[in-house]
């Protein structure tokens, strides 16, 4: 059906299938060039070629990976043979590579408007108008400047990420990478926005007024999102697919939220936030899928932090531009609650090991939760103890005693070994799917909660730029 | 003197002399939030700034980017051992935090006036003025797109660049890595500006009047000098030093180009474009000393592909924003000499081996042109045989002939090897030296030709937005 895991180049079929949605693509994208121009078809059209574009080139670039030492070994498969590593790295340049050349397709109205139409372009025009260029017309610079910044703070990201890639970067460091990436953002924001107040919530209107101004306080929010979103979904790792499935749900479902504010029967005031997000979300999907093709089970790459940083930082990047970053929030419940749950073991009440992800068995082919062995001579602290215990009581930890009610192992800290201290011993591929779906039924609900409920604590929803 | 070169943390008085320097930098950097604001003088600040984090991480990433694979050997010396490869990463990224971090800098007036100074951000402001941010005011931004443009061509040559360094991409492919990376500048250039006319010289006013619109052709001509300044960097190499020296000479004869703008006695109408020039060019001259520090004679660490394109991007991005990439050609000149020169070997009329750097010779420690072999069953064709003799006879090749009149050798088509053709074998560092002193003597007098004859050719000179 597919090439075989060795194979370099496409198959036939491949080719074929890969040319023709090119082809299509690029057709439906020259179409686009008429009337007020269709950037929403444009975006789509190019996210079919950035799908084409990412599908060839990890193919054709594995073996320069390998060869350039970027490659690794999956612990979980019987047969442990080397495959390339950091394939993210590919994604992220075909995908910045797309979105600058569809810079022009949402201003192609304005553009047109300002040259006063493509039959006039060739005449020689008037010094003074010649002199200003199209600086007198009322061209939406602050958009631009927008689609700008965030265009900076994915290639930042990008960069630290294949450093981090290359380098190996130590964890406490390797945190705050998103933290330089998300300066351009906020950098911009502040220059050209500078919006920092929040709409209060009835119940603490008599005390707060109807909107508050949380001025610096709404940058340290801001960056916070942006250190979390991309840690987040970097720790949320370690069996075949799930990094890419939890971002392609997650990029599915701001992308349900937005059009939820295009197919309003009225012009919603917040459409032009909600296009923006469109455009940055669909090459998104289209890098993401042709990566998830050959990260899935079994994994014939592996997608590298620079992945996972990446696609935190485009919801980042959306989100805090298109004023709707408590939605992302909701969107990554799994995502906090597995940090949350993490916590123990990343501040070092429990000890933790280089890697957690789940063990796989041998003998029966399956994953089972990993481990934190304690000796006899090292064993928790009385109050941890009794919150490892009070946890295992709870279902939320497995936790083995010795006949003598000594620790001697405790699961690791993370979702994917909770889940399966829950389901049992799961195979990769089923794990990674009840895992993944439980990420999109979680963020349905949590869209749901946002549309249905938030008007019984706010005055008006969907407010536009105000609404943060 | 100076540490050991084996050495990967600083000595105490490197230490010392950085720290201060970082703390002069820094106090200056918080005295320019007085009044509108100093943004050249907070450039020139964070150059030092920009100084000292390259120095420093050099010296400490050094042995991290052997372990990764990212190394080599200085062919030119007697003890043949592995140093750091790729170190203009460093520089690339350093420059990047700086450049991102000054971007209020220049908008500092207009942030204050938008926000009517700080003391009033506190108040709770008015629903409308909340609503619309600071998009009513007067802010400038265009210019703060076009800044933005040009980090992100900057970002995505060091992207490009990294990638070559670490795949060591073919040296056909590699010529358009700067294609790509000028595509965000030209993108940008045609949604906000579109400016395509050129002044027309004197004589040739009668035919085609004052001003010329070349149209699309401008954006031919501008993606042709973004491919063609970094490559004609990157291909200027091959001794210690000379792309770090060449870029700093070009880069500070800019500067002064700017300066002659800055220092007239009245505001010149293109002070901003050349600001903006200087905004870029202090904090590259600030990383480009300290790799030089490393990458003189002997050298220490490489610089690699990287430094190459990112050095000739920066030049690309001021003098297009800018409106003066005719003077950047000017400035040019060795390497437009360098590159047509090396036209025969790099189009394949002669043979080109893989590395034409010049030859060491390990018994006189001197450099002597490298050449490329001819057998007598391989000899040149009948007309280039004859170009060959000529070019020998001009001095502009050295052509070793049998005792049957057969070609046995021909140095290689480089600059620097027809400097040793001309001035006999040379130390290394006196090559770069002269080579170094040649590039500012020849740029030095095509500033003087632009700024003293221009006029005898065009109406008025440096006239702002027009003056490409």
């Amino acid at each position: 059906m597919t090439a075989s895991p060795n194979s370099t180049s496409l198959s036939r079929p491949e080719t074929i299938s890969l040319f023709s949605l090119t082809v299509a693509c690029l057709t439906v994208l020259a179409n686009t060039f008429q009337g007020d121009g269709a950037p929403l078809v444009a975006s789509l059209a190019l996210s079919g070629v950035a799908f084409s574009a990412t599908f060839a080139l990890i193919r054709w670039l594995g073996p320069t990976f390998i060869k350039s030492g970027l490659k690794g070994v999956d612990m979980s498969k019987h047969h442990k043979r080397e495959i390339p590593e950091c394939m993210g790295a590919i994604c992220a340049v075909v995908y910045l590579l797309v979105i600058i050349v569809f810079i022009p397709f949402p201003f192609y109205k304005d553009i047109v408007a300002a040259t006063s139409g493509g039959g006039n372009r060739d005449v020689i025009l008037q010094m003074e108008h010649v002199q200003q260029g199209r600086l007198l017309h009322r061209f939406p610079h602050g958009k631009l400047a927008s689609y700008l910044s965030a265009i900076i703070s994915l290639q930042s990201i990008a960069i630290l990420g294949i450093g981090d890639d290359l380098f190996d970067i130590r964890w406490r460091h390797k945190f705050f990478i998103p933290a330089f990436a998300s300066i351009p953002l906020l950098v911009v924001y502040f220059v050209d926005f500078g919006v920092t107040s929040i709409v209060i919530p009835i119940p603490l209107q008599p005390y707060f007024g109807e909107l508050f101004n949380l001025g610096s306080l709404y940058y340290v929010y801001m960056a916070g999102v942006a250190i979390f979103s991309p840690n987040s979904i970097n720790i949320l790792a370690g069996i075949n697919g799930i990094e890419v499935t939890q971002s392609i749900i997650i990029a599915m479902l701001l992308a349900l939220n937005d059009c939820l504010y295009l197919l309003t029967p009225y012009p919603h005031p917040a459409t032009d936030s909600h296009l923006f997000s469109l455009y940055f979300l669909l090459p998104f999907l289209g890098v993401s899928f042709a990566l998830l093709w050959y990260n899935w089970y079994p994994a014939r790459v592996f997608v590298g932090d620079t992945y996972c940083y990446f696609a935190g930082m485009v919801f980042v990047v959306v989100s805090i531009l298109g004023h709707f970053s408590k939605t992302l929030v909701l969107l990554l419940i799994p995502q906090i609650f597995n940090f949350v749950y993490s916590a123990p073991q990343l501040f070092g009440l429990v000890p933790c090991p280089r890697h957690r992800l789940p063990r796989f068995n041998a003998r029966t082919g399956l994953l089972e939760p990993s481990v934190t062995p304690w000796t006899p001579e090292r064993q928790p602290k009385k109050p941890i103890a009794w919150a490892l215990k009070l946890l295992h009581q709870f279902k939320l930890l497995r936790v083995t005693l010795d006949e003598e009610g000594k620790f001697t192992e405790t699961s690791n800290f993370t979702i994917l070994n909770l889940w399966l201290v829950w389901r049992g011993p799961l195979r990769e591929e089923r794990l990674a799917l009840e895992i993944t779906t439980m990420q999109m039924v979680v963020g349905l609900f949590g869209l749901f909660v946002r549309h249905r409920l938030a008007l019984l604590i706010f005055n008006s929803d969907n407010w536009g730029i105000m609404n943060t």
